[in-house]
């Protein structure tokens, strides 16, 4: 299985990529290489799958690629196209698909059969179902092919190609992180391996695109439900596994299958060259010591793919952070400097009359600890020159939060014109608890490309700094920081608590609230005062136009700020 | 029919609002009264609906309003329910229903079963289709119940309606304006019409959502084609039609039709009161005279109410606009002053050393036409404090893109602490064009909560602008505003054409691009140089990620800026 990393959009990258790693699967003796889900477009491609040209475009870098595949079988991701039609050319003829090539042409095509349409999922908009499940056979061995939510179902194509014989599932995927979501997978798929006797590869892409992260962890799963190999958390992996085939019996069909219909099933010559072993059965490989990561780990590891890929593919080289001496600010320059290399990064201090000199330590102290580059730029001059050109629009009121928004802005736009001067990158700080409440300024510190931790709750920022210095080995992110009362320093004695619940009550109503659908009522009955339940049920309802503006950031969380939940902005409920 | 205006989430306010045209459709004697799509959520609820307890409360709204509907036969649409799937609560087991409600209880449920799934639709991300279309019958004229999408297919439920003796099929809609979508619609449904031999009752919901503007229009056609009722345009409206059903010979089937299986048909007993008519059978009442607008007037229209109502349903009360003297700020407060009325806009003039007196004059001329009020706040001197707070870190370079945004960034920071301090909405003026080829300053004049004119193409602006002189009779917008070339005044004598080829040239190439899929050498077969369109092409893929951070603005074109089109922002495609 090649766990690889393509990018969306990338035709001619990825086609080559593939070509790359199919050479390294036969220097590896391997008979089948099996590619992710979407391979030659990246997943997921949007509207460019509407673009009949893009279509076309990976078709014949496809078709291009499958004659340069010689003396394998490779498994190829990419996205087919049936005759159009015509007045409907939104529900398209296009098909979410995979290429079965076999030494230097394309043998047979599959169509997914099971299209995703949740979550941060829109395959109804772009795909067809498939209508038959593919089987082919190479030495005697038979291989089902599926993608991705195919192997969810019970009752889906899996079943009906096991009873027709498939010995090994392959299963492409572009399966996108979330934290717990490694057992999910293992769970469902030892209980579909046992279930239908059968071998299953299940191969997932790894790297960022937007808002997701693909973590990899591909995984190799006997037909007793025994994983037998890992692919890497979060990296490019080939994963080489001899399997030992016991021919069985003739399949008695399961009470209750499908009867094997609609699979195709076709057969391949065993490709026999000089150096080239005929399908070799040999014994099974042990699992070859990748162990599935700490959660906290898993985290730290998908926000620096996350971050290191929205860089890189986007052809920035270097990102700019505002740092404020808090924990999150602190948090994401690490991230960042691990992701890019400290030399990649410019923190940049901005402090105003309320910013206490605490603030200005810790910030000097963890860029020097991350070894990236540290700027002072006070904004009390031009904040006082912005109140006195709006003294009179503003009609002498009482301070309040216009001038406390202000501040947030300027900072916002000191890092833009560092960004337009010297092409960096902006990456703002804001957390998930934060950005659900709203308890963040507009064009203030929510100006940036790319919001490293928008999914992660306050309560999971602390302990994934506690895990990040720990596993340097020592404190990059300053102790202070993370015993200090969290506040936005725009006014005097200000602290977040002076106007959010503590955040271990905050994050928990959070979760069920944004995550888990759970009305107010619902909420109180877990235990918190029906009060404090409404005030942030309401936070999160009007702060709805704050998060429609607010950059891309990574998902961790079974359903992140961003097209994994979309609410509209005007929205008398509950009101 | 009942062409009315609901709001997203106001479960109560829409039931309340059904109950009110209920009785006003019974005091105009009608028989039978339909209300448009999801009248009772509103229409997109998008993911309210994944909300059980949202869900809940829909229902229960439905029932108590059910059995206050007396003495008449309406058709309601809300959403339905069904027992949950468990693992995939996300694909749901909710369904888009119109119920139908007869003196006082529901008699029966319809389930939508044809679900958009394309350009600005998820359907297929909420609810799942039904399996069975729904006649009644009600003193002896049999009416078949559909939803939206179920008419535009040849091949739909309406043809099973009509072959089990379907006279009429009331249709309820939610059908987002675009600028040409009457015509489309009104040709698709005098062929429905035709095609079986029944009435059609198209009603539409009216009102602005979001990115969406409902634009009612609603039709009765009769089996011959012919239109003999319209709604009004973007506005609520009762349309009463009484209707001459000639009793039909017993259907022959339609060559090729669907038998009219799973099609239940009820039959609802006449509601006879003292003041009540049976069912009229008289004579067809002709068209009571609305006409269909032109296109420049239906555009209007639809910017109007769209801005209106995201006003008031958001609970703003009053709008800020920046005035720069240009054309595009000049039409959106035109169209502020005209929805919420010139007492509840403020414009205002932010000029910098770049400034010409002329724009000065014509904003002031233009404010003075409107009736709003008119502030004007240098911004000269807070410009001045941010190069002097940035000489260091900007290193002496040239003055470029940098200290140009930071101008346009002043002035949005200027608006987000007039709406800051006052509660005003800030409304952004960037057009399509602009918003397409990135030609605007993300937190500079993109900051705003809502984009008149985000869909709006700059040659349109020019029409609307015109045509909203001629329809005031007069010069509101002043002569030269039309006449001198755009400028984004951020440099001495600078134009938007040093950057942007004429609009002309760039409307044409965007359309094709944006609204059509169409590929830089189709484009450039229409007739435009390769290198412009190039050169146009790569400025709109490449400006992705501002775009994410727009507001939202209204729909007008066949293809928006929002939810309409999804593009990746990492993508590599044609780099």
């Amino acid at each position: 299985m090649a766990q690889v990393n393509p990018t969306v959009g990338s035709l001619a990258a990825n086609a080559e990529k593939t070509l790359e790693w199919t050479e390294k699967a036969k220097r590896a003796w391997a008979d089948v290489v099996v590619f992710p889900e979407l391979m030659i477009t990246g997943y997921p491609p949007e509207d460019l799958v509407l673009k009949p040209g893009f279509v076309a475009d990976n078709i014949a870098c496809l078709n291009a690629l499958s004659k340069k595949i010689r003396g394998i079988t490779a498994i190829v991701g990419f996205v087919d196209r049936k005759d159009a039609i015509p007045r409907f050319k939104h529900a398209g003829a296009c098909f979410n698909a995979a290429a079965l090539i076999h030494d230097g042409g394309i043998k047979d095509v599959y169509h997914k059969m099971r299209l995703p349409n949740y979550g941060v999922f829109d395959e109804e908009r772009y795909f067809r179902p498939g209508s038959s499940a593919l089987n082919f056979t190479l030495g005697g061995v038979t291989f089902g092919v599926g993608i991705c939510e195919d192997i969810w179902f019970p009752d889906g194509p899996v079943r009906a190609q096991a009873a027709a014989g498939a010995d090994v599932i392959v299963n492409l995927n572009a399966s996108p992180y979330h934290a717990g979501k490694l057992a999910v997978r293992e769970k469902m798929l030892r209980q579909r391996a046992r279930d239908n006797s059968v071998v299953i590869a299940y191969n997932n892409m790894v790297g960022g695109q937007d808002e997701l992260v693909f973590d990899g962890q591909g995984m190799v799963i006997d037909s007793s439900g025994k994983v037998i190999a890992r692919g890497a958390p979060f990296d490019e992996d080939l994963i080489v596994v001899d399997l030992k085939i016991l021919r069985k019996k003739p399949r008695k069909i399961t009470e209750g299958a499908e009867p094997p219909q609609g699979v195709r099933d076709i057969t391949l010559s065993p490709i026999r060259t000089a150096k080239k072993r005929a399908l070799r059965i040999t014994a099974q490989k042990p699992s070859d010591g990748v162990k599935p990561l700490s959660e906290n780990d898993e985290m730290l590891e998908a926000l620096m793919l996350g971050t290191c890929d929205y860089v890189k593919k986007n052809g920035f080289r270097h990102a700019v952070v505002g740092l404020s001496g808090g924990i999150d600010s602190s948090l994401v320059a690490a991230i960042a400097a691990d992701a890019l290399g400290g030399g990649n990064v410019t923190g940049v201090f901005m402090p105003s009359v309320y910013t206490s000199k605490e603030s200005l330590e810790d910030a000097k102290a963890l860029a020097k600890n991350l070894g990236i580059e540290f700027l002072t730029i006070p904004i009390r001059g031009v904040h006082e020159s912005y109140i006195s050109t709006l003294k009179t629009a503003l009609g002498g009121s009482r301070p309040g939060t216009a001038e406390e928004n202000i501040q947030a802005r300027i900072r916002g736009n000191i890092l833009m014109a560092l960004s337009n001067k010297f092409g960096w990158l902006v990456l703002t700080t804001g957390n998930k608890s934060e950005m659900s409440v709203g308890y963040a300024t507009l064009y203030g510190d929510m100006a940036g490309g790319f919001a490293v931790i928008k999914d992660v709750p306050k309560t999971v920022v602390y302990e994934l700094s506690s895990r990040l210095n720990k596993r340097a080995g020592r404190r990059v992110i300053p102790r202070r920081v993370f015993t200090k009362a969290p506040t936005a320093e725009l006014k005097y004695n200000q602290t977040d608590q002076d106007t959010l619940p503590p955040y271990d009550v905050l994050d928990a109503i959070l979760k069920a609230y944004v995550e888990e659908d759970k009305s107010a009522g619902e909420i109180a009955a877990l235990g918190f005062p029906l009060k404090t339940v409404r005030k942030v049920v309401r936070m999160v309802d009007i702060s709805e136009y704050k998060r429609r503006q607010a950059p891309p950031g990574i998902k961790i969380t079974p359903r992140a700020l961003g097209k994994d939940r979309r609410m509209p902005i005007t929205n008398g409920y509950g009101k």
